[in-house]
């Protein structure tokens, strides 16, 4: 494929945060501050962006964050609001109780101004605790347009600024109302506004069992593409590997379908590496999509949209297969 | 839940007809022609209305079909035509090679005067073979060209008939392109057109991850629900069981919506009894619907309601299996 | 199916503790200490014995446990080393450092004293850090070999105790090496000692891809089956639901399972009720467990082995949904 | 690693037939004899032996099948009873029928002498109708006992005939009774005889929830492993794709892997390649296997177990994406 402009890396913050789960009571590791954490993302040498999350911990401020990215090279690429903790346990857009809902859209829109003065591109979306975890729990139309109207009211009060929403089949509710792309595209498109899109994260896709190429072909067919992130797991939950871990053939389609809708911004990081460092994690993790795209920059593409053309499976998986295996 | 007319029920014509698959390449039964397998759907006794492929067998006349369906007192439903025969195995509507698409288009069209002849309520895109099965064998956007242009181009052919998509996530490809309903409702979008809907596969939604009752609502919330398909399944595959099988409380919520969003349409078996007695098959899942039917006549649904209004899964689960369990 | 005597009901002791997950690190609600967990088992009215995680909390003693055991009506039925926390993230039995195995084997015989002393009928192994989470990451046979040799020296250093592996296809790491009853009872097989069995957890069966009671026979058959926990989930991820809350039908074969092998002892809650009440939670539980017990009861077993005995679904199905629908 | 004789490659003689399925129900190709299918896997030109299914076609002799293996370079590796047809629609060594079991058994029996004409390595047990549908369908004791004394029988009719069980989680049943490799080896136990094995079938393992690498392991730890079968799939079901196609870096493991356990047999390809060309199919699957084959050859050993030592994901991970990705 013709080359193009190297791809530059950026990572959600959480990746260089303190890892916890529901056995590991005490942690996988210390606890860790926004500061040090951007410090350590630092560390990583190849990351120029990253995707923050709001509430900053007490007591830091914005120009503490400024002169914590600065010193390490870094810009904020994106603010993400934090709507999952215990206070918005049974929901924070979807919440039953109204008070929440409305605490929650302000806690949103109080995200807003920080972002513009960390000049960050978009405001984020991932309401992981809006959704159900039973049979017959909830009323899914109210689901759907609590979260419509929340998400379009956040997104009017300030046309200047971009946001996105993270969509992801579930966890920690065991389904969540925004569930894959194409119910997330029509949830926007319900909400009539222009400033909103969608974060493609590469793993939710894996265990959404949409085929990421597709699905990320969609949303930017419709414009609504805003941000990808990329990871692995094993198709069932979000175990937030490291990139090309388990789907290294789907991850190679991934990177080629980038570069196919001309993808020219930032490649996010959104890791857990629970028993790992965090810091390798992300140099693994950049150097495996770097050495995928000179994948792709080797690609016959010619002759791969033949065989695409030819619905030819085999020729397909052998022009692929021999840029893996020589 | 307040009571209401009691459902009809239909079913697709192939669960009266031979099974086969790759295994039992012998069948597991004889052969069926096409008017026996009118009268063994006219033995179940509770049918009305069937699903009907096209073509017709050869020497089977409209009006053959319609004796057969008048002597069991059955109506033509649904026309469905048959685009996943050996000629279609790389596509029908996506078919590589255009001869082969236009033949498919031509097929569909073909089938819309025989169906306004039987008076059928619409002709059902199941594209089976539309779709893909390997990574990067195919262009996704073609294919999503290719099946909006085929569809559209059929459906404007004749603005007088009503069309719905059956999507499925797999089967016979492992992946199909109309793949869940959200998906299909931003293809049907994409076709402009208002007289395409979708028809919703309980069964299909169990494996395509959906919730179905989340599903069926998002369809009728946008005017596209045109016809209801029950089965069961175990969630990674078609398998096309009896109704609650093995979903008992999703099946019920299924029908407690169906209620809710006030269908009052025929409700269509779509099974592949392998093992059984097809006749027998359909009365006992008939026997089923109607039993859930009641339970969501005694279903109390302002406390189920109040429940839902606080996201009390468990005050909801109660209601529920006090249904089932007294 | 011939009465018998009402079965008891446990707990997990975890049930009534402090929740916390990846996201909400704030946790989903507050601490809860071992004996105020205790007391709050005792407010479910129902139970009649826990099973306790070990290592105590700090200044804890056996004599406190008991005394708040004896005034809510408890028992200590199993104590549960905790070999997750964050030391043996990188396993406990399997650890790579030799000193960390060798700390981990010593924690599990400290709890053996412990054991005894509180009454309890087993000590239960739930390695949940022994497995791994990538390819090419461990050496199956490493791993295996350390386990075995691990609950082998456990014990043959108690001879009169019993104990019990719960097996569990993953999380916390996306592989767990005792993943299923069968892979386990060859790894009891290969420990060569009497008193090793498994702990069988209806919801874990659920999502290892076994039929829970074809799982649960099995373990019977060859004399390991030491104790049956209960709960249910979506069938990909332990989601630790209340029980028949989504597998009614299983749930209720399960049940008339534990009935033919003869199962007469408590049957414990596995539950993290992350946005519920675990009392209330336990107590849904328990009635369902009831209630379908009572189902047993009704249910005419000649007629359901006769239907086993021709292979004849129909006839099955139709005498177990009659339980339910009436 | 240290390098080896070269691996040699076989196939299942399906491979080579007609395919259909219950859609195509006119096949995705025309019919194929025995004696033409062997001429087709000739013209691949790699392979060297066969799975042949049992009772042959119509007229065919055993001197017929040796003139054809002869003049293509081919040899019968096994012998596989066909116990899937219609007849055995409800089970062949589970029948509900006494007389059907027996029948399945003398076909079984029946296929020895032909075996061993044909200088097979074994005859091979894949009961794909030996399982259950649906729950509460079956008496899982019954058809333990029923698979376990019919595979003895025929095992101790023949003493000096290797066996072999091909187990499967699913398809054409929803469950099949010999579902994973951990629960076969049970089976085979409890059998008591030495000529039983297993045919470790890669694809097979994918979607049991398996790792394949650990499951072989076990099998030949145990002396079991009597054969190796070799495909990809999407993990929920036995889609009988080329290898290497989904899942490379688990195939490359698999590979690793026996190597580690010192396979030096034959490997068998078990594909169904409903859309491509079987010939085609075939050799590109050979030449994935080689070429991962090299890989292994180039693949650090020593640094891959220092790395497995410390369970150092990344490390592992390392030492093997630069394998592909240079």
């Amino acid at each position: 494929m013709s080359t193009h402009q190297p791809y530059t890396f950026g990572a959600g913050l959480w990746l260089f945060g303190q890892f916890i789960d529901r056995y590991a009571t005490d942690a996988y590791g210390p606890p860790v501050g926004l500061l040090d954490a951007i410090d350590r993302a630092g560390q990583v040498g190849d990351l120029v962006a990253l995707d923050i999350n709001f509430p900053f911990d007490d007591g830091v401020s914005v120009a503490d964050i400024k002169a914590a990215l600065d010193r390490n090279g870094l810009r904020c690429h994106a603010i993400t609001p934090a709507s999952y903790s215990r206070k918005y346990r049974k929901g924070g857009l979807t919440n039953p109780d109204p008070a929440l809902r409305r605490d929650c859209i302000e806690m949103y829109k109080a995200a807003i101004p920080h972002a513009r003065e960390l000049g960050a591109k978009y405001v984020k979306f991932w309401p992981g605790q809006d959704g159900y975890d039973y049979p017959f729990q909830s009323d899914y139309e109210d689901l759907w347009n609590y979260s419509v109207d929340a998400v379009r009211e956040v997104a009017e009060s300030a046309p200047d600024m971009q946001f996105a929403i993270e969509c992801k089949f579930k966890e920690p509710r065991t389904h969540m109302l925004f569930c894959n792309v194409a119910t997330t595209l029509l949830a926007i498109e319900d909400m009539g506004v222009d400033n909103v899109g969608i974060v493609m994260d590469l793993g939710h896709s894996f265990f959404a069992k949409e085929t990421p190429s597709e699905a990320v072909q969609l949303a930017h067919r419709r414009g609504r593409l805003t941000s990808v992130e990329v990871n692995d797991n094993w198709r069932e939950w979000d175990d937030d590997m490291t990139v090309g871990s388990v789907h290294l053939i789907e991850t190679l389609e991934f990177m080629y379908t980038l570069r196919k809708i001309g993808w020219d911004e930032v490649i996010l990081l959104d890791q857990f590496p629970f028993r790992e460092d965090p810091v390798q994690a992300a140099r693994e993790s950049i150097a495996t999509l770097r050495k995928l795209d000179a994948l792709v920059d080797r690609l016959d593409v010619e002759t791969l949209r033949e065989a695409q053309n030819n619905q030819d499976a085999l020729a397909a998986q052998r022009l692929v297969l021999d840029l893996f295996l020589g």
